[in-house]
């Protein structure tokens, strides 16, 4: 039986295992730094369809589609789909997998949906639910710069502080069969956060916002499971960036804790800042989702890294809220992943 | 052990149960036939906040804080929420319930969304996971207008398919206790929903959207559990409205199954449709949820009704996918609710 652990976490009894995997990217993220271990890279930034919108669902689609095959399974064999973007009223993941004939659970927690999906998912397959669930989500620089900022072709200036949202979609296989593929990865554990407000009101800066979100699921993780960071070989925050990753090692060191040598952001990875022009690094929810699914992993199977704790960031607003003049809080899920 | 059921359903060896449920509504509801069985009837169309979308967050945070409060339980009792509304990026939800200190799982299923927010609180529950968690969801009419059709200044011309967007909003605990309060209603079971698209392109008949997702998770639910409609005392859709409710009850005729003596709608329901000018039904995620909230259960709690098949209904789309072209598909999640 699988126990509840503090306050926010669950220990597996019997961990899930990610047995399949798979990331496709845009050309951006094609002449970046972790281009290599992508599975799929598209120079076309609407991968073939009419629009960023129609582009993003279209690599929801065939991320789940490849994470399935390279799991050794058929469509037929996946009972639930846990799946988000950031997109109002999630068109991308909709479109992506309507027409595969598996029932869908619709999730939403910004940048944190990857975290969200993967806790979902491992949930329900520790639980004897499912054998086998598909965990997707996705971003799209055109999508999301026209759904929360100013429409592309306006040119707005980029301050400093803002992250450059990832065109990708990262789609994983969670079963509870032993992998046969290249290596043994499962999920251990999960510490659900919760939403975090510290009253920062500023979209053009979201490592600012989720920073706090991800120190408390932090700290909230190694409480619960009464850890030292040190535990883990890696602790990876999603999306902070660079000027997201100061403000969490801050807080955490006002906590003292201290996790600046296993700390790694994969929005920091995931580009050259400078020589991209992305400033404080990588965001979205497919930042996350395909660093996990093609380098991080990757680090796993070859032994670099036993354990790893992922932690996807969310920036919790809408044009509507932020135009209304609130708040952006923060939400981020820690998923404990080890190698077996 | 819980148990998966055929090929989209999962029965609950030990049946979680609805300790505490609770519903707020704006002013037109509470003009309407159901009115008497809300617990907060508000004659403030922005509940004493500054916009609809303010007003729909604090709709979301009473009903939350009420449901607790009549599961005689504490805000720190609560493991998770389990929260989603209609808006881009869940604004009413997040800023509803971020000052709450509770883990959030943040869900978007369209107006099914009451669907997916009970499936995964009983499967938290029953897995063990947690011995209490609030399921959530709201909507709001002039919110929802604003984010899916036309200002309502502009004052558009509704044609008879169209329905109403519910003000309100439904919470629930969910628990592994045996309720000290008026009733005994657990969720014996559930069937996770599809999307599935016929195509439909009209944003003002959502009914027709919606109505093939419900007979298909309706029609799999009776096969995965291998009954009959007559299993149930009443089979109640979310709101398909009286076009969506025809469209329905012919479909599943076409498979030889007959629901018309079982069938009710919330959306017929929640108004008086000719004398409030709603044309076709209610709809919303707050339609469902303040029925089931309000109505459904004291039937239930009265022994009026024993078993019912509760099915909110969703429709997937966005203004930018709407705008684009696309189709409108359905999904619908199915909640077998029991008196014992």
């Amino acid at each position: 039986m699988s126990e509840k652990i503090g306050e926010q976490s669950i220990k597996f009894s019997e961990p899930p295992y990610i047995i399949g995997a798979a990331s496709i990217c845009g050309p951006k993220e094609a002449e970046g730094p972790l281009a290599r271990y992508f599975d799929i890279l598209s120079e076309d930034p609407t991968f073939g369809k009419n629009s960023w919108e129609e582009g993003e669902s279209e690599m929801v689609r065939q991320a789940v589609l490849l994470a399935i095959q390279k799991a050794n399974k058929r469509k037929e064999d996946i009972r639930y789909i846990f799946a988000g973007d950031l997109l109002g009223q999630l068109i991308a993941s909709t479109f992506g997998v309507k027409d595969m004939d598996i029932p869908v659970f619709g999730l939403y927690g910004a940048c944190s949906t990857c975290g969200e999906s993967l806790s979902l998912a491992a949930m329900t397959v520790a639980a004897g639910y499912a054998d086998h669930v598909v965990a997707a989500t996705s971003s799209h620089y055109g999508s999301a710069e026209k759904q929360f900022r100013f429409p592309l072709e306006y040119g707005n200036q980029r301050p400093l502080s803002t992250t450059w949202t990832v065109t990708g979609s990262g789609a994983f296989v969670i079963s509870n069969q032993i992998p046969d593929n290249e290596g043994e990865v499962c999920i251990t554990g999960i510490t659900t956060g919760k939403i975090v407000d510290y009253g920062v009101k500023d979209s053009l800066n979201m490592g600012a916002c989720m920073a706090p979100a991800a120190a408390d699921v932090i700290y909230q993780n190694l409480t619960d499971f009464k850890i030292k960071p040190g535990y883990y070989d890696r602790i990876i925050t999603g999306d902070l960036g660079k000027v997201g990753k100061r403000i969490l090692l801050d807080l955490l060191d006002s906590n003292h804790v201290d996790i600046s040598k296993e700390h790694m952001d994969c929005g920091i990875e995931i580009f050259y800042n400078k020589e991209q022009d992305t400033h404080s690094g990588g965001s979205g929810c497919g930042c996350s989702a395909i660093t996990l699914a093609g380098y991080i992993l990757k680090q796993m199977y070859q032994g670099d890294w036993k354990r790893v704790l992922f932690v996807p960031t969310g920036a919790l607003l809408s044009t509507v809220s932020f135009n209304e003049g609130q708040n952006i809080p923060g939400i981020a899920h820690a998923v404990m992943l080890e190698r077996r």
